[in-house]
């Protein structure tokens, strides 16, 4: 068989299973209303924010150019950094290219051989394959529950993480930080969070889930961030105590082998994290806007997971009804995220709507009528 | 013992060897000499380049605010990911947000359940990761050695990929591609090359090692690319046949769950693709910088391999003497690379210079100066 031929077969039973996934390349000024990014409090074309992207170009150059250690660290990163630790009220930060980079570091160089790691079922991509690549035993336990994580943490002797989306990222709904915590502290155990859908919508001002919860600072936790949803950016970040950050900075092969994360996201980054802090209300407008929706939505008899965050997952009856909503939406002018398998593990279809601070009433009315009248 | 207490006692071991890494943020206006970067074309600052990102960042927003299969997929990422088939010879591409996260997609995706990847023992820390990932069997083979891949190959029914860095990125010597192509033929196996430290400096104009191969466009082989290097950017691409390049947008992980490349660093790419389209010759000038610093250098009593690319690998006589030695470099105004263990995998640390298009005669001699008068 020539080399590749198997993924003709692949193809082909996707395409009978309705499961094709194609690129669909929007334009500058899409006419679409907005309700599948995850640009939660709607910075990503903020001009403060893509003015911060323009100057550090032009200050820093397009790219890094080489890796972290060696030239690819620039005063803007150390800025960053400094800023993003400070906001979140941890010691210390380092930020990576992705938020995907910045989990695989996390979990890898924090779970050596002779770890366990303890992972809950409903964790993003990126902290799976985080405990695949770690040379620690990954367990993976029932979703958001401590007593779970206590159980397995009990079996083991030596080091260990527990490792959690604190929104996660499908259903949107929230990991009980604090209860986690307490079941890590008991074992001497660390507790690794990403934050991504938590960072600018929870917390003080949007300072996050682990501040919401009474974690910022804790020296028995790390958080891992995403520049990418509502930094309006990209790129990455792992927070904590200022050891951890060094081990990182010394083990993590995703920081050490990669290039340095480019100027111009960096500084969108932190143009955006500036905003943010001058105008904390974003965040419990963004929380509004999420909450309305899902009232709104279950007012016309939808089934939607109440929302923790600013995402709201509606429950579609069949993959292939979520796909027909999704276009339909679409159709009408409103985008719409849709999840089914193999994206979401326990098989059931939604539809992915995410809240943005910037989103007007009329929006948000014509965005649930919209949904209501393409109901499969 | 406390939560992360082990990580004291990794620290110390590191101190008490002398191999604690620690970040050295750069200004935005370094006095120092750079042979230590990337940036083989010297287009990170070029003002198109730079002007490149500021205008997608303003066009596009800070952000591709979502999953290339959402919201984070641009008329601009199309753009680019044709111009960069067109101009390497493969029928299709697809941009990823680093060459790290390239190179997971590729191996993962290309190497399923029972099937074997052989691997190059000097490959790129990336691409091991992808090994370690993927669910197929890893087999490492001697460095550059086509016969001990046929001999992988031949041990083997099914599904196969060879997996190669076409210049290895720490002495600066190519893999033997038209011979691993063969190999893998014989067997009906595909190859996958990153062509990281290729792209812009190999081929005509800069096309890359694979068609300098006489590779481009092959349906049996896969390249990836960093955007981050000749690019002057950040990004990573995959190119290869159109099936290919389909089976990753419905597989590769790193593709599905991760936010799209940022607008500014796909428009700094395309700025820096066009340029050199416009100006070949810069990836000759490359070339000839890298044998000039290679025949002063040697011609000093210096070690080094001969450059196949722009990148110069000059013998240290030991860890710290290559620590002290890229010091006292930068004390005197020159950026050089420093590689020591575990960073190499045969032990042997080493300086490792990159050429620039851009670097002027009189820089060439001060460079080749300092790094004589400070050698231990
Ligand atoms: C929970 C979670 N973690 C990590 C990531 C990865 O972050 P990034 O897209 O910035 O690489 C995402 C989404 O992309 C996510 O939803
Ligand atoms: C050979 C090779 N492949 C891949 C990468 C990763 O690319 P990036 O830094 O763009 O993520 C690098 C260096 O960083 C490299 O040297």
């Amino acid at each position: 068989m020539a080399a590749f031929g198997w993924i003709d077969e692949q193809a082909e039973l996707r395409r009978r299973a309705g499961l094709v996934r194609t690129l669909k390349p929007r334009p500058a000024d899409s006419p679409l209303l907005d309700l599948a990014s995850n640009d939660y409090l709607g910075l990503a074309r903020h001009p403060e924010v893509t003015e911060g992207a323009a100057r550090a170009a032009r200050t820093w150059g397009g790219g890094s150019t080489g890796s972290r250690l060696v030239t690819g660290t620039t005063e803007l990163h150390g800025e960053l950094e400094r800023e993003l630790a400070g906001f979140c009220g941890f010691e210390a930060a380092l930020v990576f290219s992705s938020g995907y980079a910045a989990n695989l570091a996390a979990v890898t160089a924090l779970a050596p051989h002779g770890s366990l790691i303890v992972s809950d079922s409903g964790n993003h991509a990126s902290l799976i394959d985080g405990c695949r690549l770690a040379r620690g035993t990954t367990q993976v336990v029932a979703h958001a529950d401590p007593d779970a994580v206590r159980k397995a943490l009990h079996t083991h002797d030596g080091p260990a993480v527990a490792v959690s989306d604190t929104v996660f990222s499908v259903d949107g709904d929230a990991a009980p930080l604090a209860e986690l915590a307490a079941a890590c502290r008991e074992h001497g155990a660390g507790l690794v969070v990403d934050d991504a859908h938590g960072l600018g919508v929870l917390g003080d001002g949007g300072r996050g889930a682990p501040q919401a919860s009474g974690l910022a600072g804790a020296e028995d936790v790390v958080v891992t961030l995403t520049l990418s949803k509502s930094l309006g950016s990209q790129g990455g970040a792992v927070l904590g105590p200022a050891r951890v950050i060094g081990h990182l900075v010394n083990a993590a092969r995703t920081f050490i082998f990669d290039t340095g994360l480019a100027p111009a996201a960096a500084g969108a980054a932190l143009a955006a994290l500036r905003l943010l802090r001058r105008e904390p209300e974003r965040a419990a407008r963004a929380r509004a806007v999420a909450d309305e929706l899902y009232t709104r939505l279950t007012a016309v008899g939808l089934t939607a997971v109440r929302p923790d965050a600013a995402v709201v997952s509606v429950r579609a009856p069949s993959p292939e009804g979520a796909v027909r909503w999704a276009a339909d939406c679409r159709a009408a002018g409103l985008a719409v995220g849709c999840f089914r398998p193999p994206s979401v593990p326990d098989g059931v279809s939604r539809l992915r709507l995410t809240a943005r601070a910037d989103l007007s009433g009329e929006q948000l009315e014509r965005a649930v009528r919209v949904i209501g009248e393409t109901r499969p």
